[in-house]
């Protein structure tokens, strides 16, 4: 029998199940359009019943970042894995060399020292890693930059125990973006460097069958760009008020939600919320989302948390009972996904199931 | 057996054993000068193992936030809480009093609405629950402002199901302070407050048996002022880089330590970290704290962070290899906590114990 959302305890996390769907299905179809696979990044949700959505709904696979999360991921029965993510020492080599056994595998790489540790690993037990060679697209994070691509692709390629399977970047450039048009601009320029990459590398005759790209700014964009092949967004699948701040999509679009309830009204234009940085994270993400969470309906923010508070600061004409309920919109969904061990799956209203956040916490 | 710190996967959060105790018993033997009770706030560690080693070194009891952070606690056996929090609900207070049966339990109030949801739940299971009135001694966060604590304190005592047994603060304002000088004055400032209010509502014929006071910044000077009866520091037991840079301990007292892998060296300036938000938290806390943690023993300093990576932007003179590892003193040592499942124990360079961090994302 369900339950109503009106007897959850707070805080609790929340996710529309028909929000969701139709996220998940609006980037399958955009992704089926532009002829490209679609590999989500499961870190957002880190919950196997919404990977489970995706790959119904077409994805190829699934992107993650370390392999404790690729193992839940294979133990939930997912049988093609991506870590984009430069793993690097011999202790991962042996989990990924456990992980291969068990479904279709490949990492990422940006330095000869890191592929060498996997590498050995898997030359010794008579193997061979799928990698993909990190592209540093602007973001100047971790990659090589696109002028030194050949020269690191063809010295991976001759590591023993490794495959290169191609090139991989994500641009994180679009977060910084001002406007809708530099984001767009981001996504294009993210796809156009990946496939002049892939192109000269092989014309040198390197085997580059995949290029991947994305991030949920950037994916439309991006994946458009001719000689793309792979497209690796998360975030759309919850999104959140960054993504509405980028205008990635609209308020109606953001499938996730924190129900809090207010503990103290203290003054005039003061309420206090138990949903603090355990609950939203304090990532702020971008300077122009201002606070830290928007509230569903109301003009007030969250412009102040400490660990189990929020603090809004009512504006005029807004005021709080100690008691009422709200729905938080987070700065940004993976964040908040990882504070909780469960998420509550929603539908007008009642709560139709439980999904345990089964990768959570998983950072090696 | 024990194991050694270098065969341990990364990232990896370190407590120091010896430090911590020495953080531990030097905060106990302070409250002991004073003739103050020793409540300290649980949620720094959540770990029943470090509350059992605060309760030996002489600590009368916990302080936490939230009734499911208590359950936690009450079922490891600890037998006096105050929830230092105004708790909120009618479905809180029947977890309140299910806790009410096992340990001396007391919660936070600063609105009638909010305690009379607890207050109803006990009166009618014929019993009482005991209060402490939140005052705002200047943070501005949750409370009631002192002079609005005589009016206040006499409706909650006058409230069916509740039992006034004194008034508490938190001086926030502590980690606001651009010196120790301003610091020692905040917790000052938070004690003589404390104790006139205290004053006051005796003079009223109030029941006033604790006046509780602290933060880790504040305590040592608010403890010393005469009529503070309780003291409830939190983060002292492991200390982090805020607490370095608001001069209340040296990088020495500093318990714990993330250990991580460098996985990547992009560039002669850069070079990226395993640790990121998920590891590290993205606490600012302070912004005279620069970056998102310290390197032990580097000048180089953590400046970005995304989930999954810790940005080094290295100084002039200091580089780093892939494989290399480092150990980050994060920012705010709570946080951190909050964010893994398990907690490494050391002495000497050797695992001596692992310990679950029990209460972990326990926010309801």
């Amino acid at each position: 029998m369900f339950r109503s959302v009106h007897d959850v305890e707070t805080p609790a996390v929340l996710v529309d199940l028909d929000i969701l769907q139709r996220n998940i299905s609006r980037m399958a179809e955009a992704a089926r359009r532009c002829g490209v696979a679609l590999r989500p990044h499961a870190k957002t949700h880190k919950v196997p019943e919404v990977g489970r959505m995706q790959i119904a709904a077409g994805a190829r696979g699934l992107c993650l970042a370390k392999p404790s999360e690729a193992e839940v991921f294979a133990a939930a029965g997912f049988d093609d894995i991506f870590l984009a993510y430069p793993v690097v020492g011999p202790d991962k080599g042996r989990r990924l060399l456990a992980l291969g056994d068990r479904l279709r595998l490949a990492v990422g790489a940006d330095s000869l020292e890191g592929a060498r540790t996997l590498g050995d690993a898997f030359h010794a037990a008579g193997r061979r890693l799928d990698i993909l060679l990190k592209i540093d697209v602007g973001s100047h994070r971790v990659g090589v930059p696109p002028e030194d691509a050949l020269k690191m692709a063809r010295r991976l390629a001759e590591l023993r125990g490794l495959r290169l399977r191609g090139v991989f970047a994500h641009s994180g450039l679009g977060y910084h973006a001002m406007t809708p048009e530099a984001v767009m601009q981001a996504g294009q320029s993210e796809g156009r460097l990946m496939a002049e990459v892939a192109q000269v590398l092989r014309g040198e005759g390197l085997p580059v069958e995949e290029v991947s790209v994305g991030s949920t700014p950037t994916a439309l964009s991006a994946m458009a760009v001719g000689g793309v092949t792979e497209c690796r967004p998360g975030t759309y699948v919850y999104q959140d008020a960054s993504q509405v701040s980028l205008g990635t999509c609209s308020i109606e679009d953001c499938a996730l939600t924190v129900l809090t309830t207010v503990v103290s009204v203290p003054a005039r234009d003061r309420a206090v919320v138990d949903a603090g940085s355990k609950t939203l994270s304090s990532d702020q993400l971008r300077p122009q989302v201002g606070g830290h969470g928007w509230i569903v309906g109301r003009q007030s923010r969250v412009q102040r948390l400490s660990e189990e508070h929020g603090v809004i600061d009512l504006v005029e004409g807004e005021s709080l009972r100690v008691g009422e309920r709200l729905r938080i919109l987070p700065n940004h969904a993976c964040v908040v996904s990882n504070l909780h061990d469960e998420i509550l799956a929603v539908r007008g209203g009642q709560v139709e199931t439980v999904w345990r956040v089964a990768a959570r916490g998983r950072v090696q």
